[in-house]
């Protein structure tokens, strides 16, 4: 048995895979470094913790988990067909978008495609393309965010998905519904635009695009959304496309059964519900916007504004030494070195006294 | 936009995938039906409920559920590993040992290899193979279990994955340690195997096979486990993988990082001390399959001796109809005509009380 090498016998796209890098969890940090009460402001999660009517439901929930969960996911598929006025037959739920975004990659690339993503954005595109063995296609950015002519250009008669992420991750820049718009209207129906809008709460309401409505009218468009954010979920880990129902079908058919779990499908379900919950979620996050972008504006440091619950700030050279002092002084942000900004440094927006927090540590730093 | 056609863009072994078909939930049973007290003997879930221990453990931990759940499990990994005396490094969680099994296939298979399997085995070895275009080989069953000597003979130069279910499910058949043994030895080392272990702690202790123990002499084999069955955790999903390191960390890189979510691996760390909800499972078990046996017996209904949590008994032609009456009277069983066991139906053993409705509709079926 001295002749086994497991690489040999992996897939070619995953032998070269480096796996994703979560952001640190504050008991590893803890358990690390030995200091207590940490701020992790790393991952973009929902500061409020959960909602208090999902808690109660779930509470509920518990003497039930002997049981699979149900695969069809009946009462949420329902609460948001109504929701967004689609058919149950147009949604595909996932453990997290993250699930949707590799149910859809899996379904439609092999090893022959290309796969369109922009560079700087979210790291899962390029790590299910490469999962795979298709051709990842990085288009340069713009102004940190999406060049979607270039990206348009870089369609060639291999290219079977474009993925593109609005507000993106990790700089926070945005599309107009009038750019995106005019983009979709000029991919070709054989490529598949897959639209991820895991921030899409917390961009004002005005700006929103329509893009369930637009997934009528280009049967290639898919919409990719998460209770990871605004609805504060991650833990429980659900997500949803709204797409085509025959994408649906497709989908549904490589979808393991039960990947979103009885308590994810019910505390989404709840959630759903919970305005007041989201309202705040949205407040909290706009108002520790502000206290962040003074921050950086009064210090004179560079940020990419920012439509989702994070800002990402040029800190410059030192930026992986700043995050390993941030570190040390309890706070956890997100090095973006892996995403080709290693100059910047994302932070979560938390609660006002966790964003004051990173602004004194950050202070201490720059002045010491 | 009309010349979408999203089949034609699905790959090859997707489009004409059909999907995993779930026993049917109470809930949905009683919306169907409008009756209410449904009794579900239908998907091998644990008849006790969720432990009390996880319960409690499972409310302490919701709080903080806004939070990304531990992408590396650290806790429930450190816990496996000093279980079994391996290290952290060969352990692969999933979302379900579903997860774990079509982790392995997506690593190691691609669209050129041929996977084996058994006649009769669990649906979702064919289903992952399928998915990926690869040539499923289905090796005739013999008494309704795996024929290792066959299976050894199917292996060809494009082989790369053998799943063997040890119990097997849907028919309870049960492999010895000394046939399995005798099976990996002759395996090449450049073709997995992976040994599907979910109902190995309904097995008699001394009937055993010391698998992990095996991964240290043959690095390719896999070890796959689940929550779900003993454990009383199919509705938080949770299994893994024991494997060599380097197997381990070639299906880490694919593996989504949040694929276990918090409450699982919490659930999944609890439960694992908890001897004394295991052993009753395993006593109420027992007697419950001693209940099913014994009735069968007494009507002259042939059943398949079972090493699981469920027995599959031989009710004839009319065994679709009769599926569909014990739905009217109240209980859910599982029909197997899609495991090519068309004349069988698969009963879950339940509480004491459970059984005896199974047997009581039944009984009137039978003589009316």
């Amino acid at each position: 048995m001295t002749d086994f090498n497991a690489k040999e016998l992996a897939n070619l796209g995953v032998r070269t895979l480096s796996p994703y890098q979560a952001g640190k969890p504050i008991e590893e940090v803890e358990r690390e470094l030995g200091i207590k009460n940490i701020i992790k402001l790393a991952s973009n999660e929902n500061p409020l913790g959960l909602s208090e009517k999902v808690k109660q439901a779930l509470q509920d929930a518990l003497q039930g988990l002997a049981r699979y969960p149900d695969a069809n996911g009946f009462y949420l598929k329902t609460k948001l067909a109504e929701k967004f006025g689609v058919n149950t037959n147009q949604i595909t739920l996932g453990n997290g978008s993250n699930d949707v975004l590799e149910l859809l990659a899996r379904t439609f690339v092999d090893a022959s495609h290309e796969v369109i993503f922009a560079q700087h954005a979210f790291v899962v595109y390029p790590l299910v393309t490469q999962a795979i063995g298709a051709k990842g296609v990085a288009v340069p950015a713009k102004d940190y965010g999406h060049d979607l002519p270039a990206m348009l250009k870089a369609i060639t008669p291999n290219t079977r998905m474009i993925f593109i992420a609005n507000p993106n991750n990790p700089t926070g820049t945005f599309l107009t519904k009038e750019e995106l718009a005019e983009f979709i209207a000029k991919v070709p129906s054989n490529v598949l635009v897959v639209l991820d809008e895991a921030y899409y709460e917390y961009v004002e309401a005005a700006e929103r695009a329509p893009s369930v409505e637009w997934v009528a009218k280009y049967p290639n468009l898919i919409v990719s959304r998460t209770f990871s954010k605004a609805y504060g979920l991650a833990g429980l880990r659900a997500g949803y496309a709204i797409s085509h129902p025959e994408v649906a079908d497709l989908m549904n058919r490589i979808r393991q059964p039960f990947n979103m779990n009885s308590l994810s499908l019910r505390a989404a379900e709840v959630v759903l519900d919970d305005q007041d919950y989201l309202d705040e979620s949205i407040r909290v996050n706009q108002e520790g916007m502000k206290q962040l972008v003074a921050f950086c504006e009064q210090k004179g440091l560079n940020y990419i504004p920012s439509h989702g619950n994070f800002l990402t700030i040029e800190v410059g050279d030192a930026a992986a030494d700043i995050y390993q002092k941030l570190l040390h002084a309890g706070v956890i942000v997100r090095p973006v070195a892996g995403y080709q900004l290693p100059r910047h440094l994302r932070v979560s927006i938390g609660l006002p006294a966790e964003n004051q927090a990173f602004i004194d540590a950050m202070t201490t730093l720059l002045h010491g």
